[in-house]
């Protein structure tokens, strides 16, 4: 076991909210069962048990805790917020064509598209069952534009994602749709099930959608290695399935028409060559775009941490700040 | 145009509820659009005016008119329904990986997977949007419940359609999940939202069950061309995609051996020639299962009605009737 100071700040949330979890763990276990389709535990356990960090689930109930809640429902909502990122994962499997999650084969692999497109649909409305036991219409109406948020981010994502004339403020609002739209109404939630007025649901709001933000433009940075830009097993991902994310976007509008037509075929027409990677590494480096994009991931991170200073001070307030400290760490 | 006496049933139905009716177009028109993905309404406009029958939002549209409601949220409520419909027949082609969809080329083979999946998944969200509007917890309640036994028929479907263990049991839950479910949700939201009590919501449930129930087998058995099994261009589609539905399994349960052993080749293990669709319907006529299957879908159908008996005298009630009638004599 690890000493409490060595945890990483989710890792030390975890272990704060271990009873809460714990029951979350059992109320998802409970609720993929299907008496008369055993493929949806099978394929969902296959994902739900992969050891993900569970860091959605742990937002609602720290949120939730942190506002002083003491009913049962918090649990519900961590476990609607998991079903809910189980779903997108395995329709996002299945739109990506992707063969790995997780460090283990996709459910789209493992069994075919038709289970990942149906089992995330039976997910989705197991969650949508568990937030109308809340009995909170205001929880429901948060969660109902949030899932509107995230399925239009995806299918943005689908039709920008290959044009070069992506711009920050489109990749923004897919990284809002994708990401920062659960992340927040994760958060608020918790707020709004304590009972809390609108300052207080509303600070929380703004922490989940700046860390959400941080979080993907972390995630899209790391893609390309970090801040020192290195070629990895795991790194160059997105330029492969021609995805602009925020260090490309930066790069294209800096770049001189030499540049812009190496983006345009590699990125927007898809023709790409060996050493086309390590060429587009270059002019990230070059640039100096992978620092600018890591800045402007840590300034999303004081946003989050500048919407918690609103809330009354909270153990747990303080780890999910650090928590925003430590997604940026990732990239120093 | 078509004098009264002239229509059918369901048009009858659409000329009566002619106003509201145009409310729920103008609201789906509205709530499909998309400020920032313009695939979204591409997808569902090649869908949603493609002009089906809109028979799940005109029967939620009779039932709360039925009942008497005033208010505007039936219109909400018929679009939820209409939009949770297309979502599901969007995924439903990328299951099936089907060509074809009300005579047009599906929307997965016009754009992709992706775009069916994703857009699929925003009407979902939508849907969710427009019935929480409604502020009815009970709704929202019916309509998650509904979600999920939907979902679960589809993958009970996926999974038990090729397997000859299936029997009449097994594929009433898989019909309750593709179809009734959200038939019987359709009606019953309807008296929930006119404020009736249990006695008469349970019978609103209970006829669009059994109305979706026989809805189902009469389709099933089309597919087989009708009671006077023949071969037309649109029939043996279930048999070719080795889907049993209820003559093959009424046949299955009648055959001897070597009758077994040809259903076991053509549907379980999928090895189809030429020539094995028609030996299908040569013994489905046989063994007079699809006259028998008629029986099944009339017995629904009169099970239906006996739901309406049980509800005030209306106009709308003995037209609802007539639908009833008029879905299975489409196969006589």
């Amino acid at each position: 076991m690890k000493r409490v100071e060595q945890l990483k700040p989710h890792e030390k949330l975890a272990a704060v909210l271990a009873d809460d979890m714990a029951a979350v763990n059992v109320l998802i276990r409970e609720r993929m069962v299907s008496e008369h389709a055993p493929r949806i535990p099978e394929v969902t356990s296959h994902l739900v048990e992969a050891g993900g960090k569970r860091l959605r689930p742990l937002l609602t109930l720290a949120a939730a805790r942190m506002c002083g809640y003491e009913g049962p429902y918090h649990v519900h909502l961590a476990a609607t917020v998991e079903f809910i990122h189980t779903a997108t994962l395995l329709h996002d499997d299945v739109v990506d064509e992707s063969a790995k999650r997780r460090g283990r084969p996709t459910a789209n692999l493992l069994w075919d598209n038709k289970s990942s497109v149906l089992v995330g649909d039976y997910l989705f409305s197991r969650s949508f069952q568990l937030m109308v036991e809340t009995g909170s219409l205001r929880v429901l109406d948060i969660l109902a534009n949030a899932s509107a948020t995230m399925a239009e981010g995806e299918v943005l994502q689908m039709t920008a994602a290959s044009d070069l004339a992506t711009d920050e403020a489109i990749y923004l609002q897919v990284v809002r749709g994708k990401t920062a739209a659960l992340f927040s109404a994760a958060t608020q939630v918790g707020g709004v099930i304590a009972g809390k007025d609108e300052s207080i649901t509303k600070a929380l709001y703004d922490f989940g959608d700046a860390l959400g933000i941080s979080f993907q433009i972390v995630d899209d940075l790391l893609d390309y290695g970090g801040v020192m830009a290195s070629l990895g097993k795991n790194t160059g991902d997105d330029f492969r399935e021609r995805k602009l994310t925020l260090p490309v976007i930066k790069a294209v509008a800096k770049g001189d028409e030499e540049e812009y037509a190496f983006w345009n075929r590699t990125i927007e027409k898809g023709r790409q060559k060996d050493g086309d990677l390590e060429h587009a590494m270059a002019l990230l480096n070059k640039h100096d775009v992978l620092e600018e994009t890591r800045q402007e991931a840590l300034k999303w991170a004081e946003t989050a941490k500048a919407a918690l200073a609103k809330l009354p001070e909270h153990e747990l307030r303080d780890l999910l700040a650090d928590v925003a400290d430590f997604v940026v760490s990732r990239v120093v």
